[in-house]
């Protein structure tokens, strides 16, 4: 039943049920340490980036770093803002936090559990570095845990960063990849010391996120229901990703899928020397939609060509028949290539947007 | 159904069938001028003020003219924007459009259906001075018509100011009175010189609004349920508002209410003399909680005590209770003041607070 919380002008942070579940489920299922008044609720992610990058340089902070490759959509919309950015190459074990530490910036936006795009997983002595630096320079570590749910690794999943070091990082996660992301439902954890900054950038943004939509996600996650789904989402799209596993190793043999069996898509690198623009090009005329890695680059140079490929919205049949389609464009390639045999019906709906 | 539209990242500017549904609806009962896509959805008025003042110091304009008396957290949070506020008077007709010229600003924000607080309704002579202003100064109009839907006069509500001026007014509705103003769901109608304008500035701010709220709200309007609430809560809140009416003519007869009949609240003028704050004092001590009117009075200098009365979410029994322990806190302050006879267990939520 919703009542006057919910219906009445909201509270700007959120609805108190919703905080109270979050930061219960966010201990429980991300290890992340935080209590109800520390949680912020957003409209996506997309808004806690808005108001972080507004709340950056009220702290002296007009930079600040991303990691490269990264999310070009994430790059543009924070130098909309006004912020600066600056590209941190990211390596087998994630940011690099040598070249973090040389760039100056006191502020850093990374995804630890699935690096975006490459999809690595930030290693236990890469976040213990990236911690550190934090606290040397006294700097903010901003962590986008976008699919964090989803992780197919025997092992266990790593807690979130924010774990580490709760005073220095503004945890942020999402319904997008959990549920969808039409509910713009997305919430911050954030640390004492910026928490009157934010709410009162918030409140001069709106007066709060929709009232209904926050009760029905505070009953998902406190009936069990959220956690349910979850698991039937998440052999669902692991079934996929080892159906598309099977399907590179098979077709595109000189391919490799690189980083942890975890989120919604996979990062193939190519063999040098493979045009990517070509290949993603000859791959829609087959009704395939991949993106090159070139998309993610941020800095120049030349690196390994790879493709960024989503299956969170395909049928298993269909990411076979899509991986088959990148092999017959990548034989175009080819000295003696084939012709295309056929068009496939297939469109894939890939890249992870802004949370 | 929800499909891609309302479930993938939606549009920033709203669901096409939710504008495309708020164009014909505002076209049907406000007289509004617009196309779908000129209508924008926001987080309710909040997000498009929010917006506007962050839009109009990049056309040169710096202050906003506001209605006196008027909306004080309206006028806040305005100020909190960076935007420079100038009050300027209220009379019978509207709000004073020589002393808008004079003050030299080229922005104004007024409530022409149901003026917040004073109840008037703007004169169809100073709707058209308004606009020559507006033309002549290459002005914008902001009409937060933010109880539109409530009129219970005999004569026709007149349509919205914008229907006279579409391209120097940007007119704001919301659900926030019409429904709750938990769903945190409001809309601009954006003149076209506007429009790229505020769309780059929403994209900065969020990607835009709850695509399950915005396809349920489409649906409420589309099927005519919006049409058949508004009758059954306009013939509720008219009740109420001549049951406030005969209490206050039997109990307080040295009071006036003035403006039209129509919206959620009553503004009471009370006679000289009358000692506001110790009267507004008085009736909390006996539950009854009403604002007065100073405190919506923007310029200084001393002006006629009244109260501001919400009748929304009152019964009838307690609107006449309410209404005599006002008598009774107002007999405090007369000559010969009988004692309370008793505290009434009556709690009056009022105030319409920012769509």
């Amino acid at each position: 039943m919703a009542g006057t919380a919910e219906l009445d002008y909201p509270l700007v942070n959120g609805l108190p049920a919703l905080r109270e579940a979050l930061a219960g489920y966010l201990g429980r299922v991300r290890n992340a340490r935080t209590t109800p008044d520390r949680v912020m609720v957003t409209a996506g992610f997309a808004q806690g980036l808005s108001l972080l990058c507004e709340a950056l340089p009220l702290l002296g902070i007009r930079t600040l770093a991303l990691e490269d490759p990264g999310h070009s959509g994430q790059r543009r919309f924070i130098e909309q803002s006004g912020m600066h950015t600056v590209p941190i190459p990211v390596d087998a074990e994630g940011i690099d936090v040598d070249r973090l530490r040389e760039s100056g910036v006191r502020a850093v936006l990374v995804t630890p559990a699935h690096q975006f795009p490459t999809g690595i997983t930030m290693s236990p002595q890469r976040r213990r570095q990236l911690v550190d630096w934090a606290e040397q320079v006294d700097g903010l570590i901003i962590e986008d845990d976008y699919d964090g749910e989803f992780w197919f690794e025997p092992h266990p999943r790593p807690s979130a960063l924010q774990s580490l070091a709760p005073g220095h990082t503004v945890y942020a996660g999402t319904a997008s990849k959990t549920l969808v992301p039409g509910l713009r439902l997305g919430w911050l954890v954030i640390p004492d010391h910026l928490s009157h900054l934010l709410t009162r950038i918030r409140s001069r943004h709106d007066l709060g996120s929709d009232g209904i939509t926050q009760r029905a996600f505070a009953e998902l996650i406190n009936t069990g229901m959220l956690d349910r789904h979850l698991r039937r989402v998440r052999s669902r799209y692991r079934s996929r990703r080892e159906v598309l596993l099977q399907a590179v190793a098979q077709q595109l043999p000189q391919a490799k899928v690189i980083g942890s069996s975890a989120g919604l898509h996979a990062f193939l690198q190519l063999p040098a020397g493979v045009d990517e623009s070509a290949l993603v090009a000859a791959a829609l005329r087959r009704s395939v939609l991949v993106y090159g890695a070139q998309r993610y680059q941020f800095a120049p140079g030349v690196r390994p060509a790879g493709l960024v490929v989503g299956y969170s919205s395909l049928p298993l049949a269909g990411l076979s028949a899509a991986i088959f389609a990148v092999r017959d464009a990548l034989d175009e390639q080819a000295p003696g290539a084939r012709p295309a045999l056929r068009e496939l019906p297939v469109t894939e709906r890939t890249g992870v947007l802004l949370g």
